[in-house]
C-alpha cells in the first residue's frame, strides 16, 4: 500500500494544500483563498480541514495516509501550535494545531512555515546534504528557520529563527514592532516599496509612471534591470543590509548552508544574489566562510508543502527508532 | 574512590588549572601566567601539561581522574580543537588537542571557552535548570555560547557563538575583523575605553588624571559612578547596544535565560545590568519576552573551570547511555 502524506500551507492569502508520497512527489494539490479579512478564524480552519478530507477521499481507501502537517505564519508557539499574534491573518490567540486535530479526528503536526521550509529544504532542497543550514524568506516581510544537527531548532516556545527582528542598522527605517532598523524594516519587499516611494519623490523619476499607485518590489526589480539608477541604489542598499543581516547569523551559526526562499528573493535572485554572495563572504571570518553556500531554494512556491512532508517523514522516522 | 576531574583554563594572560570533584567541588587550583608574547606555543602546552600532571600527582593514586578539559579562546574548531588564528594569543593553526592529548596520553575534550562557559553556567551556574540558554561574555572582546536542548551548539565547524561579531550599527566603530558597528567594537572594555579616549579629548576632563595613560573601562565606571556625566553617557551607549544585540539574539535562538559574564560586564554590573535588562525586555516580543531570565553569572573567575568540569560530565553520561 503507497504511503502518502498530506501538507497545509496556511498564507496570508491563500491555503495550499497537497496530497504526496513519501518521496516527494506531490500527487495532488488543492489552492483556496485565506479570506483572513473577512472569515472569522474557525471558517479558515473548518475550510482547511474540508480539502484535507477532500484528498484524503481523491488518495482513496487503497493507500495509506502516514501523517497530516501544517506550516503557518509566526509567531506560532512550538509545540502546542497555538498562533499568537500574527501580523499576516490578523489572527490572535488562536489554538490552530488543537482546532485543526479537533476537525479530523487524529494528529495534526504544526509548526512555524520558516521552520518547516527549513526542515523541507534538509529533506528535499538545496540543504540536502547538510545538518547546519539555516533559511531566510525574504517576501513581505523577513523570517526564518534553523536546522541544526538535522532537526529544528526551535527555542524555548517556539520563537527562535525571527531574522528579521534583528536590528541591522540603529538609524534605518521604523519597524512595526517598535524597534528601528530591523532587518525586516530595511530588505523586505515592504521595505522596499517603501524605499521607492521616498526615493520617487526626490529628483529621479524615470520609471513608469503608476498614476499615483504605490510602487512594488517587483517594480523596482524592473527598472533595475532597465539601468534605472535609483532603483539600483535601493537594491545596493537592500544587499547591504541582507548581506551584513546574514553575515552577522553566519558568525552566530556556522551554518553549511544558508538557503534564501521567498517572492521578493525568487523575483530579484537574478540582480541580487551574485552580490549578495559576494558581500556576505567579504565580511564572514575565514573559519565561517570556509565551504559556505548560499544558495536559493529549489523548491519554489511548494516549499510549504515539502516541509510538511518533511515534518511528517521525521515524525515517522523518530517513532520507528524508538 | 573518588571521581575527580582536572580542567585547564588557556587565557590570554592566564592559565587556570583545577582539580575538581565531579559534584563541582574545587579541591586544587594552580595559575601560571600564558606569556604568549614572549613564549611559542609548544613551550605553553608543555607547562599547561606539567600543570596536569602536578594535580594529577596531588591527587594521587587514591583518586580516580575521569576526564580532562581544556577551554581556550576562540576561533577553534570543533570537534579537532585546533585554534584557528588568536587574537588572544597570538597563535595560527595551533593543534590544542592533539598536543595536549600528546604530552598527556590520554583524552582531552578541548572546547572554546565560552562554549564551555556556556555548558558549565547549564550545569552548575544560573543557567542549571533551563535547556536553552545563552552565554555572552562582555570582556576585552565579546563572545558567546549557545545551549540548546541541554548541549552546546557548535555550528559546523565549532564556528558558532561569535555574538561580538554581530553588526549593530552600520555607522559604529570600525573594528579589527575588518567590519564596523560590531558588538565587540561597540561594547567590549576595549571600546569602553576607546570611547573614553575620545571622549576626554573633548570638553569634559572632569575624572582623574592619567598622566598621559589611557582610561580603562573600570576607571570609566569609577566615574559613571560618581556621577560625571561623560562617563555615564559612555555606559548608555554600551547599554544600548548590548542591549539591542541582545534583543537580536532572544529572537534568533527565544532562550529561557542570558547569563552575562565577563570581566567588564561582573564590574560594571552595579551600573549597567538594570537598564540592560530593562532594554531588552523592551525590545523583544512579548513570546520571547514571556519569562525570560537575563542573569549574572554567578560562577566568577571559575567559570571556565566548572566548563571544563561540566564537559567532563556530559562525556561520561554520554558513553554511560550507550
Amino acid at each position: 500500500m503507497p504511503e502518502l502524506g498530506i501538507g497545509i500551507d496556511l498564507g496570508g492569502t491563500k491555503i495550499l494544500t497537497g496530497l504526496m508520497t513519501l518521496d516527494g512527489e506531490i500527487l495532488k494539490r488543492r489552492l483556496i483563498p485565506t479570506e483572513a479579512g473577512t472569515q472569522v478564524p474557525a471558517v479558515i480552519i473548518d475550510r482547511m480541514a474540508d480539502s484535507v478530507r477532500e484528498l484524503m477521499a481523491e488518495a482513496g481507501q487503497a493507500q495509506k495516509i502516514m501523517g497530516l502537517a501544517c506550516a503557518a505564519p509566526g509567531p506560532i508557539t512550538y509545540p502546542h501550535g497555538v498562533i499568537m499574534d500574527s501580523p499576516n491573518l490578523g489572527w490572535q490567540q488562536v489554538r490552530l494545531k488543537h482546532e485543526l486535530e479537533k476537525r479530523l479526528d487524529q494528529k495534526v503536526i504544526v509548526g512555524k512555515d520558516t521552520d518547516l521550509a527549513a526542515l523541507g529544504e534538509y529533506y528535499f532542497g538545496q540543504g540536502c546534504q547538510y545538518e547546519y543550514l539555516l533559511y531566510i524568506t525574504v517576501s513581505t516581510g523577513i523570517g526564518g528557520g534553523i536546522i541544526a544537527d538535522g532537526k529544528i531548532y526551535h527555542g524555548t516556545r517556539g520563537g527562535a529563527g525571527e531574522f528579521g527582528h534583528m536590528v541591522v542598522n540603529p538609524s534605518g527605517y521604523y519597524c512595526f514592532c517598535g524597534r528601528r532598523g530591523c532587518l525586516e524594516a530595511q530588505a523586505s519587499g515592504t521595505a522596499i516599496a517603501k524605499m521607492a516611494g521616498f526615493m520617487m519623490t526626490g529628483a529621479d523619476k524615470g520609471w513608469q509612471n503608476h498614476g499615483g499607485q504605490a510602487v512594488t518590489a517587483r517594480e523596482v526589480g524592473t527598472a533595475a534591470r532597465q539601468g534605472n539608477k535609483v532603483a539600483r541604489r535601493i537594491l545596493a542598499n537592500v544587499v547591504a543590509d541582507l548581506g551584513s543581516g546574514i553575515a552577522n547569523l553566519v558568525h552566530i551559526f556556522n551554518p553549511q548552508i544558508v538557503v534564501l526562499g521567498g517572492g521578493v528573493m525568487q523575483g530579484l535572485q537574478d540582480i541580487i544574489l551574485k552580490p549578495l554572495r559576494e558581500r556576505v563572504m567579504d565580511e564572514v571570518f575565514p573559519l565561517h566562510g570556509a565551504g559556505l553556500q548560499i544558495e536559493l531554494t529549489s523548491l519554489g512556491a511548494d516549499i510549504g508543502l515539502y516541509g510538511c512532508l518533511a515534518a511528517i517523514i521525521q515524525e515517522q522516522d523518530q517513532n520507528t527508532n524508538l
